[in-house]
This record gives structure tokens, C-alpha cells and sequence, in this order.
């Protein structure tokens, strides 16, 4: 069985928004077993939308549709889907007094004709309750296909997938196991992997995939299992990652699952009873931010500095001024006072530091776009090292931030 | 000429990345008066890209084809397009010799066989230069029709699209004049403005369309025109955003163009010669991210302070500790001397801060989950609001991130 996702809304094909629907879909259908067939993206256009639902019905056995549900006149979704399943709209009380109920409490307003259309739905759909929002989820059936319609404000979805569409889905199918193992490693490249491991990579058996994913400083390493047998499954995938592991030990952080790095590194400094500073420079916050985007992050991450003015390095990181003049503002002198000093503020255990020019232009230092030092301090030692992360801004920001998460990993990690 | 957009790789189907390169084209297509009839992400899957293609054949006239390119055997694209295109593949001599010197100059190792297939291209395909990886693109054409195979490596297929693929499309063809015009507003439901606005945008002309965008804690009203008469669509796109402007006056913070609120803030603030400074709590870095996302941040944004833990509010920022016990750290005295601290500290001419309780868990607050206090410290003035921002971690911050923009552009805009 597998699934076809159709995302609706012009603004997903003009560029001003991010479809990160699909891969939250993609990611949760995954888990339970359900194969992502295909993902299509389309406009608001009734004859589009037409037609996208007859081709998933030809592909796939389960079709989600999000987006198009909202109460303005764009919103088109409801009411092509009656034209589809050659149905009608009508009220539903119970979305009726949930909108009512909604408005009463959040909005304090009294809903208006706009708001009671939300109620509407196709005669065949069973209602799907949005306890987010005002449009509900709506679930079809036709020859043993489904089809689920669902906001596209992610979160009023994920809550609809998560609590509603993913235990149906159980209760009518029986699905195969997928399994996903992914290897976070940093420091090589995709190619030299792919040499080293390739024999490997030949003796897996047919019903395990290996993908390679490389991005700016990391690559990482997925096995991807899918069969009906369960315990088979996970007992090969062990022994295969038994075997690949060992192989790649010097650039291998750890497993992905659901964790990136920072929750790998938060959640070792949390077993540690550690805790953990930052000073960023030219990450601007990037560094901090992916450890706070954790919960439980307090538990380990005291705080950080963004001293992004030169100045600031000087009146709140304490770095000296003469160091800057003889050393430029992009040096390893002032990446480990960063570093040293971070610790000491928030007096932790480590503190991570980055200083460098993202560009486009040379700023307040002498040095090149994309030179970046990094620093690690730690109670008995500071060290750093200097990286040339070429030059386009995004580039340089991402690679410092996965690099000095990198750094930070095998800091923590040595015996 | 309408052009769809393919996505090649497992990683996107199964959720295990989100899919930004698509967003990216469709803004960079329609700049140049492409419209996208649909973006299509498939696995890496010889059958369904022959499939895909054929289809993408028959729906637009330009089809851009990314990912599947690296030189690892999970990627397929190259051998795939010689099938569909009944065609070969052959060593290219400009390849070859660009990956000798990007081996040469950064990983300093000799080159492997498997970097050596990077340079195999489909003798019907003209070679497009990729100077920032091993993978070539390549333009093909079929019937009038044109394919584009690019890497899914975003900076990569980027540099491609920008410097090489569209201005060879606007050089073999004439496109209409596309424009988007997006108001950006803070602080009222979609329907309560559809309500509103509801005369303005029944009597908009047919070629311009109106949408409504939601998100947490603002509403972007997108306004897009598509005709050949360029002069035409600027004098009525300025007409209709001269009617609709007044009547959104008081949530209307700027226009969006390429433009977030934080770029829109940063000119205003460079503009006028002032500076900022920022202390996170629950917030946790994401609002000087936003900052120093955008080249030219160094010019107002001075720094930023993330006391996560509750000691880093007392030990760095001065909040006092008989104000924490007699107020909760989650209170508008804390938040109120973080901002005025926090600016003291970097020496700025405003600062903004936060605390709340982003949850799961009450942490060292007594305040519920979702309840955050931002505070604006002026040199004249400090002011805060208290905000309920609902349950849910990734939502309360981002809601908290985007009022805390919400009040700075207010403040800034004061007259």
C-alpha cells in the first residue's frame, strides 16, 4: 500500500512558503509503514486539483491532501472535493460548535458568515476534529481508497496526522515494517565513504537500501529496510549496522533517528550533569538556537552571547583591544578569549565560540569572507582551529554552526 | 509557457528532509514570468522518473529536474535521462578537468574512479558549468520543449539556476511580466480581514488574484498579477495596493517583496542610524538568527544576550533575585530590566528580550506553558506586553519570535 501527498496553494509553487508539510507526512506515514509513492504540489485551480485526485487515485491506495481549506474566497479545496466525489456541502453542528466555541475563547468576537462556512462539509466525509482550528479534517472513502483533506497550518495538521489519521489508518490496514537507521558523520566526503565501504554496501541484502545525503560538512549514511516481517527486519538491520559502523568510527557522531546533533550533544551533556556556554560571532545566533529548538534544552544549556559588534567581544566578552588590533578581530586569540571567558560568565563546563565573516563584504576584520575560528573551552583547556568555508553567507553560517557542533561532539565525547 | 518542477530523492519522500530547493525555483521562475504548473517529488526510482518526465512532458514546456546527480550509487538521474531520451552517455573533457581542479584545490587527494563518472554527461545534453561541485548540469531539448537536470545540493543547483539556466531561458524565449505584492500584517485573524477587505477584493481585476497566507501571529495578503503588458500590471498592482493599504493601516507593518520583517527592520534601523540589542530567554537565539540572517546586520545589530537559565538572568543581565521571587522569572519586571540591561550592556539605542515558558514543562517558572513576556527598551522608555501563545514548544516560540518583531517595527515606526 502505498501514499500519494497532494499540497495545494500557490504559494507553495510561487516560492513563498516551504512545503514542510510533506515531510512531516512523509516522516509519520513512514513510521507506521506507508510508503510516500509520490508528493504533488498544486495551485489553488479547481481543474488542477481535478485532476491530481484522479491520477493519486490511479497511483496510490491512501491519497492526503493539505491546504485549501481556509475560510477566504482563494480556499477552493471543499468544494472541488464535492465536485470529485459528486457530493454536496452541508452543516455539521459539531464543527459548528466547536467554531462557536473557538471564537468565544480565543477571539472574543462574535463568528462571522465568513467563519460558519468552516462547517461545511461533503455529505460523505466523516469530520475529523481540529482542536487547533476551525477547519476541520475530513476523511472519504471511495472503492477502498482514502482520502484525507487537512488544513495546511502545519501544526492544526500535524495534531489531525498525529491523533486522528494515523490511528485509523492502523485500525482499517495492515502495513509492512519500515525501518530508517541514519549514521551522522562528519568530516569526510560522500565520495571517500562511498570507496571506503564499498563492499559494504554490495553484500546488502535486496530489501535494504543505503543512501548517501551530503550536505554543507556533513554526509549522513541511511539504511532504509521496508518488509512484513518485523523481527527480521530490525535483527539484519543491527547486523548490518553492526558491520558499517566500525568502518567509519573516526567521522561517525552518532544515529540520527529523530535526533540532530545538537539533541545527541544535549542529551550527553544532560547524562554528563554538564552544562554548556556559547559566544557566536558570524553564527548569529544559529548555534544557540538549534539547541533551544529542543525541549529539555535548560537542563544543559545555560546561555549564550551573540557579540556580534566588535565592541561587544571587548566590553562583554572581555576580549582585550590589542589583541584585536595585532591579531585581527578573526583570529585564534579571539576565538579562545571568547571561548574562556563565555565559560566563565555562565560558568559551565564547555562553551563553544565562532568568530568569522559570513560576507558578503570584509566587515570590521581583515580577514576573508569565510574564514572562520572556532573555539572549545573546557575546564583544563581551550584549543580551536581555522576553517575556510568559501564564500556565500548561508554557506558559511551553516557550515561554522555543523562544525562547531562537530568540535563540541568530539569534545564530549572523549574518554 | 507554464514549467514543472521535479524533485529526485528518497530523503524527501520519506520526511527525512524538507524540500526548500522547490521553493526556491518557483520564486526565481516567476521573478522572470514563469509560472509553475506543479512541483512533482518522486524516490530515486528508474520507472517513476521515466514516468514523471513523460508527464512533465505533456503538462509544461520547461522542465526542471533536480537531485539524483551524486556519484554514489543511490543516485539514478544521469542513466534514467539517457533512457528517456534514447541517448548515451559520454565523458566530457570540461567536466573532467573541472573535477581534477576542485580535487586538486580543496580535498588535495587524487581523484577516485567514482569522481571520474561525475564527468559521463548524455551526448544530447549541453554541459552546464557547476562551479561549486563535481555534478554537472545539463540542458536538453526535446520538440521545443526544454529539460534542465540540476544537483539537489541547494547552493549548488542555485549558482546553476542563477548564473547559467535562466538567463539561457530568457535568451530562446519571451515570458509574460508575473508580479507579486505581499503586505505583511501583524495582529488580526484572516477571516476578520477577508471581512474587511471584502469590497476591495470582489472588485479586483480578473488578472489579479488575492490570498490570504496565516501563519502564527501574523497574516500575509499576497497580491499577484500575470499578463503581458508589464506597464499595465505595475500601474494597477500600484493602484490596488494604494486602495488596500489604508484599509489595513493598523496591522500593516511593510511590504514582504524578498523582504521579512527582520530585513525590513534592519533597513529602517541602518537608515536612521540606530542600534539594537536583543536578550532571549524562551525565545533562545531565533530572534537574533533572524537578524544575522540578512548580510549588512553588522551595520545595527550590535549583540545579543540568550540567558536560558534562570542564574544567567541574575549574573549577566542584572535582574535582581528578590524581583525573580517576588514576581517569577516569567514576569514583566524581568522582562522589563533585560531589555533595559541588555541595551545598557551593548550600548544601543533600542533592545528587545523575552521570557516565557516555551514548555513542555514548567521549568524554573511558576508560569504556565505559553506565557511570554516581551519587553521594548527605548532610550526614553520600556514598555512590555504578556502574551498566551498556546501549548505547543516550536509554536510558542516562533509566535513569541514573530511579536517580539511585531513590536519592535512598532516602535520604530513611531513618528
Amino acid at each position: 500500500m502505498q501514499a500519494e501527498i497532494i499540497t495545494i496553494g500557490d504559494e507553495i509553487l510561487i516560492g513563498q512558503i516551504i512545503d514542510t508539510n510533506s515531510a512531516f507526512l512523509g516522516k509519520e506515514l513512514n513510521k507506521v509503514g506507508i510508503s510516500i509513492y509520490q508528493i504533488t504540489s498544486i495551485q489553488d485551480d479547481k481543474t488542477h486539483i481535478l485532476k491530481a485526485l484522479k491520477e493519486a487515485e490511479q497511483n496510490a491506495d491512501i491519497i492526503i491532501i493539505t491546504g485549501g481549506l481556509g475560510p477566504t474566497k482563494d480556499d477552493i479545496t471543499k468544494h472541488t472535493l464535492c465536485e470529485y466525489f459528486n457530493d454536496t456541502l452541508v452543516e455539521s453542528k459539531e464543527v459548528l460548535a466547536h467554531v462557536e466555541y473557538l471564537f468565544s475563547k480565543y477571539i472574543k468576537t462574535p463568528i462571522s458568515d465568513i467563519n460558519r462556512q468552516q462547517a461545511l462539509v461533503p455529505s460523505k466525509a466523516k469530520v475529523l476534529r481540529n482542536q487547533f482550528g476551525t477547519a476541520p479534517g475530513m476523511w472519504i472513502e471511495k472503492n477502498g481508497k482514502v482520502f484525507v483533506s487537512l488544513p495546511g497550518v502545519p501544526y492544526e495538521m500535524k495534531a489531525l496526522i498525529s491523533n486522528l489519521v494515523i490511528p485509523q489508518l492502523l485500525e482499517q490496514f495492515k502495513f509492512p515494517f519500515i525501518m530508517h537507521k541514519t549514521l551522522l558523520t562528519y568530516g569526510l566526503g560522500e565520495s571517500a565513504i562511498a570507496d571506503r565501504i564499498e563492499t559494504f554496501a554490495d553484500a546488502l541484502p535486496d530489501f535494504i537500501k543505503l543512501a548517501y545525503l551530503p550536505s554543507l560538512g556533513r554526509v549522513r549514511l541511511r539504511l532504509s529496510a521496508k518488509a512484513m516481517d518485523k523481527t527480521m527486519v530490525e535483527a539484519e538491520m543491527e547486523r548490518q549496522v553492526n558491520l558499517l559502523v566500525p568502518q567509519v568510527e573516526d567521522i561517525f557522531v552518532g544515529f540520527e533517528e529523530d535526533n540532530s546533533i545538537e539533541a545527541i550533544i544535549g542529551s550527553r551533556l544532560t547524562e554528563m550533569c554538564k552544562t554548556l556556554a556559547i559566544a557566536e560571532s558570524c553564527t548569529g545566533g544559529r548555534i544557540a538556537q538549534g539547541f533551544t529548538a529542543n525541549a529539555g534544552a535548560s537542563k544543559y544549556f545555560k546561555g549564550s552571547i551573540v557579540s556580534y559588534a566588535t565592541d561587544s567581544k571587548v566590553n562583554i566578552l572581555g576580549v582585550s583591544e590589542d589583541d584585536i588590533k595585532s591579531y585581527s578581530v578573526v583570529s585564534k586569540v579571539v576565538a579562545e578569549t571568547m571561548a574562556k571567558n563565555v565559560m566563565a560568565l555562565f560558568n559551565t563546563d564547555y562553551a563553544v565560540s565562532t568568530t568569522g565573516n559570513a560576507g558578503p563584504t570584509k566587515g570590521d576584520s581583515d580577514a576573508d569572507v569565510g574564514t572562520v575560528w572556532i573555539a572549545i573551552a573546557t575546564k583544563t583547556d581551550v584549543y580551536s582551529e581555522v576553517f575556510d568555508f568559501s564564500n556565500q553567507r548561508e554557506k558559511v553560517i551553516m557550515k561554522a554552526t555543523n562544525k562547531a557542533f562537530e568540535m563540541l561532539q568530539k569534545e564530549i565525547s572523549k574518554k
